[in-house]
Formats: structure tokens, sequence, C-alpha cells
């Protein structure tokens, strides 16, 4: 046997100001779109028809920014997170450029946190990573946080150096694709009338819909990622294990809070900002997703008429409906039906005047 | 909680001659081709090969006439079907230009009749959808009724109004694709070297093939059209309702019957109207789709020797061998194994003299 | 009813020297490369990134080898394997021009070998499938032999004719892809540094990862592939039968091993030929596939110094690891839990002087 395969990184690999390149670059392609519509739903007119799109000024239809998201973070895997205990946070995401069919993106991540834990078995590791296209712009750049084991528990513990993350996302640090202009947005091809302006800090919405996930479909959306993560995939091992069964890619079910959020969001028409996240509970095969929504903020962009931003948070559960939106208990503790708490902002565009 | 949802329209929301847009607005690419050629398996040579197609007039594949159906349909269900009890029946359903990868099709609906159920909880709504792509060029215009709820009881009915609507689409009003000449049609390529003269009115055809149905499948497929149907894709509800799973979308199984009816109609090479369709019992995952054919009607069309039309009848099953063609009893009842009844048009090559 | 169905055709329907033209000739998409990726999540850079594969000479990202090899098996299959018993093996298989998202693929056969089995009852098909672009030229051209039944057991056995086919494919008849050249090769896009030369005779490597298949996964593969062998699709059939359950399409072994493999073949970044291949076990849902290779030669290539061949047997598991390399007992069996012996040749990247 030879030591070709790779073993992924353990806590004692990693070292503050490392650059980690990652394989595998990915052409995205109309095949990947169709994939995600038909994995998840979403119904948001700008990334279903490029003539809405081309109305308000993209190039095509842009691919969808969780897709982007995905793809991007799925090449991250095999030198972050093959170890990985479990996945602790998101902040600080930005999407910049909007991807098209066509484009090829590449994710590198620099280590900006490390911090071997008491038990000195396992450690946190902070990256900061960025994905670009072939003209080498950037289409998503974020933070996340891995609880990773050690392999030689011998090993001495790094310094602990844990960054200063933003709780949000500055408005004013936001990307807007260039060219953008909502006068020529398409209500009607949306399905819904409310802007911006209707949607106000407090607000909670019911999606009302649910979404069972089959095996299958989980597997194709994580491979489709190149997403490389074991406990995915493999029923054998998983057999054995705490579960018994193989555990749903924690982005499987943002894509599906997303698209269930389309009703109540529909104008919501792209995301712009991850400010935080957590897999509150694990998701299996055979669960139903229901989401609600809170608004948490209303921002205006700096000279913008035609649009606003919105600071959302989506909440995910399984086998739970959300009329009476489930969430933390009274000592803050998640709802063990609760599966997603995604805190981002996305564009709406404004009441035309 | 707001009320931003959508709570779809119940049948004292409908008004004759009432126009209903359509969202979402859709671009078909060759990612939606492709897995409509997974989840179905259809092999028709038009829509398999660009070159086949070209070679005959075809300006490129064309788009499954099916598949264009479902997108054209499935952009109805929000604002026509959501609160609906049953799917009642087609009429009157005619395809227009063909649809290219890359095309967009929007859907536009109109009240035509509207007849309150005795019961007075209950009516039936008969709306004409028509769907046109990014130049407004009609793809795909069909009658269906649907039996829809009320909501409020309490309200009066309204005039009763049932359009009339033809048994049968007259082959005069049948439109073929621009430019199309089958001289050069590639029956080699087909697979099958009989023509519209070796079929004859009352031949029936079992396809022999077996198809059997998985969540997945069904899921990606109703997905892909943008469908939200609630049956179709939460088993967390499901499980307390009548079934205790998942009902499949009809034309899941429409779309299978025309691909397992590709063995013995291999030069059907385009489905030109939609005369009538009836989902006698609904179909679920696990089931195995059978189906066979009878030839309801042959028809010349004007000034054409190198095409004719056939009328066909494509019944399917679930879990029974159609080689004694199941249908229906002495007192004319659906076999309670029959799922679909489908009276459609499509285009076969004449023999070259 | 009407004989209009396809029947197959039957061991004494074969001729030395027929030809079968197969229909459906099908173009290719970047569709069908997204479903390829989500089905299996290979990530060879080379057919992963339009820009590493341009840079190393193609015009664009190449469909996958074995995605190509699909299709053209596929098509031979109405003709030559639907009433096959088994499919025995494969031999001198070529690739030849790279297909591109946009190529029209179809495939003829010539039997070359006829063998009637003592029992009169079966006997051995041999067939050369060939399947060509639409400029006619060779994408892969390969040998195969089934043992198919008779219909007729009263019909004379034909003379005995067995083709002499080479145990390898010789590395001089290698078919390259036109201006490759590896000096831009994107190693750290690969993943791995290793070359060419750091694979040696002998040499085992485990590719430790697993994965579960799903029915609806194999049935949308092969579907996809518009094969239309029956024991993969029909559960009302396959319940009755021997095993109970649907069988995967070898061909989907193929590629998931294939995947599976790029855990220490990272660099192995076309298949060039097909030398050998058994699938040794049935595959059924549910069971999770691992794999191992051992390299099998070492190919110096005439006048390149930017590449070299490797010839490796890959082999796969159901349900069973392959830390040692699980392969045949000492009677020369192959293992229970051995599905697929797959002999074939790779293309890689030497090392830069």
């Amino acid at each position: 046997m030879t030591t070709k395969t790779n073993q992924g990184n353990y806590f004692e690999d990693f070292r503050i100001g490392q650059q980690l390149v990652h394989a595998t670059p990915r052409t995205v392609t109309e095949g990947d779109v169709a994939l995600y519509t038909a994995l998840y739903g979403p119904r948001f007119v700008v990334q279903s028809s490029a003539v809405a799109a081309m109305d308000i000024g993209f190039e095509d239809a842009p691919v969808d920014d969780l897709l982007v998201f995905h793809v991007a973070f799925g090449k991250t895997v095999p030198d972050v997170s093959l170890n990985a205990v479990a996945n602790l946070g998101y902040a600080d995401g930005r999407f910049g450029v909007p991807v098209y069919a066509g484009d090829t993106i590449r994710t590198v991540s620099e280590v900006i946190g490390l911090k071997e834990n008491s038990n000195g078995k396992t450690g946190v590791v902070y990256v900061r990573s960025r994905a670009v296209n072939q003209r080498d712009e950037m289409v998503v750049d974020y933070v996340r946080w891995v609880m990773v084991n050690k392999k030689d528990h011998s090993k001495p513990a790094p310094e602990t150096v844990v960054p200063d993350l933003p709780a949000v996302v500055a408005p004013e640090s936001l990307r807007l694709p260039v060219g953008l202009n909502l006068e020529g947005y398409d209500f009607a091809g949306a399905g819904s009338s409310f802007c911006w302006e209707d949607y106000a800090v407090g607000e909670k919405i019911d999606h009302v819909d649910g979404m069972t996930i089959e095996e299958a479909e989980h597997m194709m959306a994580t491979r489709l990622y190149q997403n490389t993560a074991k406990v995915h995939f493999n029923q054998f091992e998983q057999a054995k294990g705490r579960f018994g069964k193989r555990l749903i890619y924690g982005g499987h079910v943002i894509s599906l809070a997303r698209a269930l959020s389309f009703n109540g969001l529909e104008n919501a028409f792209k995301v712009v900002a991850i400010n935080a996240g957590s897999h509150c509970n694990p998701t299996f095969a055979g669960d139903t997703i229901h989401a609600w929504t809170e608004v948490l903020g209303t921002y205006e962009i700096h000279e913008r008429h035609d649009l606003g931003a919105l600071r959302l948070r989506t909440v995910a559960t399984k086998d739970k409906p959300c009329a009476d939106f489930p969430y933390k208990d009274a000592d803050g503790k998640y709802d063990p039906q609760v599966v997603l708490d995604f805190d981002y902002t996305v564009l709406m565009p404004r009441r035309a005047v």
C-alpha cells in the first residue's frame, strides 16, 4: 500500500497564515443550474429567466448564489474538514461578481485562527476561503470554523489566535453587481408585488410548505459540489456510527430553506452576504424540511433608489411546521427539531415612486 | 406573522374572463433536457440528436414537447390548482413553435368556465393556458379543468359557464414547425422503419417494458418544472392523509408512458396535440408503469407527402403488464390499475415513394 | 396486437460480419456532464475545469471518457444484449478523439465471433462496436462478448468463430488527443503532485472512500445512457426473479470505481484504453462500493516527455473496505464481494525536468 491517498489535515497540521490552494477548479454550467432547480425547486425570477435577468442589467441568468457557495465550499473539504468533528459556524461572507454558466471557480483558503480544546484531542480551525472566477474576480469570500481532530495528541498546542469577526456584514461593504438597474424588474413574473418597503424589522414569515429529503437527492447534490465529506455517502460505515445513517450536508438544508422561503420572499432576488449560520441539529433522509424567516434589518443602499437590502434569519426545522416559529427555549437552547439558523442579507427591489 | 405567503386561489376567487399572469418565467436549457432524459429515458431521434433534427429542418434538437408542457403547466399551479381537489381533464391542447435550449417560457391563463358543485363546497374551474417564448410565439396552448375548494361556503355560486370544447384537435388546425422536411429523416438512427402508412385505426401496441418510479425521481422532475403542488413533496403531511404517502404528479406518468411508447412508435417524432387526458388512479413511488397504445385516427396533412399525423390513445398502468390491453370494465369504469388515459396526436414520416 | 415492438436479437439471428447500425444518435451536452458529476462525484481536473483543459491543449473540458463509453454502449443494447444472459467481457477498447459538449455520438457494431454453447440453448456473441462523432471520427472502439439466448433451440449451431483478442491494448496503438501538451498541467488544481514516475508496477492503492448506491441514481444514470436493459428498471418483474430486485448496470460501478480512484490517482487525467473487464458479482441498490487499484504496467509514450501511460487494474467491492485488497481466493475464484475487475490504461503527466 502506498500513501498516495489524501488523509486530510489534522489539527496539528494547520499554521496561522497558511495558504491552502484547493483542488479542483470547476466550470459551472447550465447543467449544474438545472440540477440545482431539480434538487430544490427555487423559483426566484432572476435566476430562472435569462430575460428577467438581462432586463435588470445581468449579462444572463446568474447562477444561484448558494450554488456558487456550495461549489466554493466543496473545494475546501479535502484540505480543511476531512477530519472535522463539527462545522461550527460561518461569518463575514460576501458574494462578489455574478457567476454565469461557463465560468470556472476555484478556491483558496487562509488559516486565520487556531484554538486547541482543553481536552488536547481536538481544536478549532478558522479559515477565510475566497473563491474566484477565471478572471480572478472574487465570487464569494467567507470565514468558517470547524472542530478538527488531532492525530498526534502529544503535539504541543499552538498559540491561540481567535479572529475578530463581525456579527453582521456591514451594508456599506456589500458588493452589488455592476450595471444593476431594477427599473426593469418583472414583478408579475416574480410572483409578488411586495417590495423592500413592505418588510419591517421583527416581522416573521412562515413559509408554509414542507419538502421531504431523499438519500439520492442529497448525495447527488453533494457530489455535484464535489464535496467529499465521508459521512454523506457511506452507509456501510455510517451504519456502525452514532446515528446509524448518512448525515446530510448542511448546505443542502440551506438551499432547501432558501427555496422554501420564496413563498413570502419572492422578490429577495439575490443573496449578498452570509452573516452567520449554524447547523443546529443533524438532518437525515426522510426528514421533511419547513422554514420560517424573521426580518432582522432593513438597509438602504448608498445612492440607490431602486433597491434595498434586508437582513434575514431563516430557520429550518425537520418534521415540524413553522406556524408558531420554533426556535430556542428559555435557556437559549435550540428546539431539537430546528436544524438551521441562517443569518444572511438579500437584495430586494424598492417601490417605484 | 404576515400574510405575504401565497395561499392560492379558492373557487370563489375566480371570475369568467379573468387573466392570470403566472410566475415564474423559465429559461429552458440543455441541463433540463439532460435531466428529462435521465428521468424518463426517451429515445426519439429528433430530440436526442441535433444532427438528426437539423437534417429535417429544425434549428437544433427541439426540447421534448412534454417537457415544454410540464414547464408551462407548472407555472399555473400556484394560481390555479394550489387548492385543487382533483385535476379533471385536458382538452384542445396544441403545440406551437419548437422550443430550443435557451428559450424562455412564460404562461398566461384565462378563466373560461366555472361551475359550482351542488354541495356548495367545491367547484370546477376551466382555464385556457397559453405558454409563449421570449418572442411571444405560442409554444403550447391548452385547456384544463380542476375541482377547487371554496374557502367561504357562504359565498353565492357564480353563473355556470361550461366551455364548449372539441373532443379532438382538428387535423387542419395542427401547427407544424416551419421548414420541416422529412426527406432527410434518419430511419436507421430512429430505430424503426415503420411509417405513418404502417399504422391502422384500431391497432393496439403493447409497449412491453416496465419502469419503476422512485420518490427522488418524481420529486426532482416536479421541482424541475417548478410545480409547487404540495402533495408531491411533503411526506410529513401526506403521512396523515388518505393515502399515507406522496402522490406523483400526473405529468410524470405521461412522460414515462411516452418514453415507454418508443418501443413500437419509434417514429412518432413530435407531439402536436393533446386531445384529452385523464389521471384515472393515483400513482405512488414503488409503482411500476407499463403502457399500451391504440391508434384512434390517421390523418393526412394538407399538401404534405412527407409526413402524416396519428391520433393515439396511450394507456398507462401500475404493476400490470399490458399484453391484454387493460382499460375499462363493462360499466365503463377504469381498471383500478390503469393510471393514465391520454389522447394525443403525433407526427410521423410517410414512406418515401 | 402488432409486432412493431423490438424483441431484440436471439443467438440464431446473428451472423459473422453482420453490421448493426444502432439507434439512437445522441448529442452529448453540458447537462449530461453535470448529471455525471452528480451521480459519481468525479474530480479529475481536466474534465472539471475548462480552463485546466484548455491549458493543456483541449478545446474545452472534454466529456468524461466513461460517459462517452456508456453512451456508446447504451446504443448497442437493443440490438446486441436485450436477450442476453450475461455480459462476459470487454477487450481491445480504445478511446479516440475527445468528445466535447455538443458532439453527436452514434454507434455501429460488427459481429466478429459466434460460439454456441453445448447446451444448445445459448451462445456467445462477440461484437466490435465503434462509436463516432458527427464528423465520423472514432470516439471509442471496443469489443465485448455476451451470452445470448436462442429462441428456437432447433436451429443448427453456426460455425464457431472466436476472435483473437489482445490481452492488452498495445501502448503504441493508443490514440492521444491532437495538440496535447502537458507543460501547462495544473498540479495544484488537480490535488496531487504525484506524476507518472511515482507509480511502480505492483504498487497497490486503497482508495479509502465508500459510496452507497440508491435505486434512483443507477436508474437515472442508465436512462441517461439510453440503455434499455430491462433488469435495471422493472421492480415488478424483478421481484419474481432470482434476486428479487433490480440489477445495477455494470458500467455504473465502473464509473463509481473510477471516481473513487481519484483519491490516489488524481493525475490519471484520461482513460485511453480498456484492456479487459469483468462484472464479477451483481450489484444492488443499498450496496456501498469501495475500490483499490494495482499498477499493472508503466509505459513511455513514443517521443513524449510530458506524459506517460499506466496500465491499471481497479477492483471494486460491495460492503467491503479495501485496505487488504480483496480479489480472488487460492483457486482463482473472485471474493463474493468483489463486483468489478477492470483493466484499463490512463495517461498521466510526467515530472517536468
